[in-house]
């Protein structure tokens, strides 16, 4: 191994140019706290590469395992914000709501929310990014549709925002750079779950993305990054403050991520899931979830109390405006079926059917194993340049807290090779957790954070 | 910033190799054990370039948050010791004992204990470094003999104990190069200052000398890596059990070094200095030192209880035995005179005196500024490659506890420029402090360890 910079032997003649990030290291490595200028420094250096890799992946481990107060957290995003590119959305009138999740499986919130919000009358300009590994990305769903464009230029996705309300575009722009080298070290040297180190990451972001005003969904359970509700509290409260330190106003809904969430995972088939809950239909707990989203972003975006937001949200599904929108916008970024067409999207050429090798209530499920499986099919990228087959995927018959018999079919596969049914019927199996008593009911929606308050329902 | 291995778009294909690695740096963030297969798979891989830099960085900051326990340090230790090579010593007859200091300023013991301890029939068969910043090296100080030779062969190394029971020679062979991996990454991550990394680092490079058993003067004080005696205590017991732990019988003693050690600082003149003591002059605080060493050395090489190898230790002085033992030592390493004759040793162009600014008792000294200013001079080097002047130095007429009038001459400067004393002069007055009322008195030898008891004097 060759160290960068070749250290030992010049040490001494570098150490002017180290002094100030061994002594930022040093300091945080202490748990004292680090100043505006010291975090700047750091991630100015990381950028302009006068900070090797060896040293940021040394003050991380520190911060992970130190901390970083609320002050500290949020200079550290604002400067990996100011690392990159920012979009000004300020030519689209009315106050711009961004929504985030933190991610799952089954995961098409933003599908069936964006056309609602945008129906009530909130601009939707949402940056979205594909999948990698268990977990899926709307540009991926996006593009199930044939026709359907994600790659706007800046020109286009805020024209789209103003003339029907919502552009859903893959990132445009250089956005917190500093956020990608970070996130890359910290894949490699065990950082990666570190609430400060999440929240500014996840904050980064989207403060460069230009809205108004943040709506988080963070999920919370075996299938999330956070597998505890206190977790998830706490990293929900410091991306609400966050928000709050640099005056962009941020609320967050912690949801259920125990369970995938909905009965469809991969590209095609959660687009068609998330068009029956447009249409008033589909399972009751992706319902639930986006219409507490929807309301929540509705409410953020100045639309009324939440009493009023929800109703404004049932209405929209009552009266077919949210699914229209929806038609809009994939008329607009060039879908050519109408979304709810039968041809709008390829069906898979296998599908095969997984049937309970058991007796008894569903009690859990590992829903990251439900997404590894998705993946196995062909629905999911291994890699950041890997290809996928937007037609692949799982719909789940049964779910938790279902009562099961042997031989009843439990879900679906679909693929594109009967070679790969094998490996993912046998992990998807495992993903499914019995019992003989009736698991206890789990709330889908677990607590709520604004700058004000934290409810847990 | 590029970083190796392209983590970020390939972290998965990737995720095999780097599993076991990020599991390792995951334990000791959260605090636990690690094995010993553990450590060995880390020091392996850092050789041989599948664990990459950053990776080592951010488990040398868990290490340095978490800490080791003896076994892990020891482990560590063996493991960096089979990185490179071994010297084997067993060609020469007796008990092999190896002297390691911490280093320091003014620290020219070995070349008083080695003569000593071999003219009482320990043979010693030292490979010792050279200096680097504010510390000087033992074999800098001999190069300032004309002719003298630093570089053995094995063979020669071997020979040379063999025939006359003593050699110094620079580094044979390729010492723990996982060590020098490991303390290039330390020196700039703010992680040098962790006493089982410290004592890893000493104690991999003593097991591949092939020593028998191991003498460890732990400097302690403002000159030394360890300031205060609570951690050169820690740092002592920490080498002594890795010694017990790995077979070889290890013993430490803590000695003084908030003073610089004898008046001399710089190499030619730290030769004559030792040569002083060995005829039985010189410096109280540089003998006391000396003397207490090699008679602990001696105990450990067998030679009878600590008062009889006192006695043996004064005995070589009076006799003149150990001067006569430095005299065989220098020829037979080529010195072209006498160690001890006028013209063996080059003299500094340029000597001046720096004066007292002040009146009262020299209340401490800051050791490391009188290293630097001596190192300004040109008696070191500021960085690996560097040269440096072997006349150049400092010699203290006022030390701690002196009391000085204004005015006074409290030392002088050899150097070979005239240009470089006004810098030198004013760093070296920045190192005394004064006080009204004369110091308490500090004793020299601190401490003693060995695997049964610490001893605190």
């Amino acid at each position: 191994m060759i160290l960068q910079g070749e250290v030992h032997g010049k040490t001494i003649p570098f150490k002017g140019e180290f002094m100030n990030i061994i002594n930022i290291i040093e300091k945080k490595r202490d748990g004292k706290e680090l100043s505006t200028e010291e975090i700047n420094h750091f991630i100015e250096g990381l950028c302009n590469g006068s900070i090797f890799e060896y040293q940021a992946s040394a003050l991380l481990m520190a911060i992970f395992i130190r901390g970083l107060n609320s002050r500290e957290t949020a200079d550290l995003t604002v400067a990996m914000t100011k690392s990159g590119d920012c979009i000004d959305l300020s030519a689209i009138p009315g106050v711009k709501v961004d929504k985030h999740s933190t991610g799952g499986v089954g995961d098409k919130t933003t599908l069936v929310i964006g056309p609602i919000v945008a129906a009530c009358g909130v601009p939707v300009a949402k940056m979205s990014g594909r999948g990698l590994g268990h977990t899926g990305g709307t540009i991926d769903k996006l593009e199930s549709m044939e026709g359907f464009r994600t790659s706007l230029t800046r020109e286009e996705f805020i024209d789209n925002v103003k003339e029907i309300g919502i552009a859903i575009s893959g990132q445009t722009g250089d956005l917190a750079p500093a956020d990608k080298i970070l996130y890359a070290l910290r894949d490699v040297t065990a950082t990666v779950n570190s609430i400060p180190l999440i929240a500014s990451s996840v904050m980064s972001k989207k403060l460069a993305s230009g809205a108004d005003r943040i709506m988080l969904d963070v999920k919370t359970g075996s299938g999330a990054f956070m597998k505890t509700l206190e977790d998830s509290i706490e990293l929900a409260r410091e991306m609400v403050s966050i928000g709050e330190l640099t005056g962009k106003k941020t609320v967050a809904v912690v949801t259920d991520m125990d369970t995938p969430l909905g009965n469809c995972i991969g590209n095609a088939l959660e687009v068609k899931e998330a068009i029956e809950v447009l249409k008033g239909k589909g399972p009751e707990d992706l319902r639930t979830v986006c219409f507490e989203l929807a309301s929540r972003m509705l409410e953020l975006g100045g639309k009324g109390d939440i009493g009023t937001c929800r109703e404004l949200v049932r209405n929209s599904i009552i009266d077919g405006s949210a699914l229209k929108k929806f038609g809009e916008l994939a008329a607009r970024q060039g879908s050519v079926y109408e979304p709810w067409d039968e041809k709008a999207m390829r069906k898979a050429a296998v599908i095969d059917y997984v049937t309970a090798p058991f007796e008894g209530y569903i009690s859990s499920m590992r829903s990251e194993l439900v997404g590894k499986a998705s993946m196995l099919l062909g629905a999911g990228r291994e890699t950041k340049d890997g290809s996928l087959d937007h037609s692949a995927g799982i719909i789940l018959h049964k779910k938790t807290g279902d009562y099961i018999k042997k031989g009843m079919i439990i879900a679906e596969l679909h693929t594109s090779s009967r070679q790969l049914l094998s490996e993912a019927g046998k992990m998807l199996k495992e993903a499914y957790e019995t019992s003989t008593a009736a698991p206890a009911a789990r709330p889908l929606i677990l607590a709520y954070a604004d700058s004000d308050r934290v409810i847990r329902y």
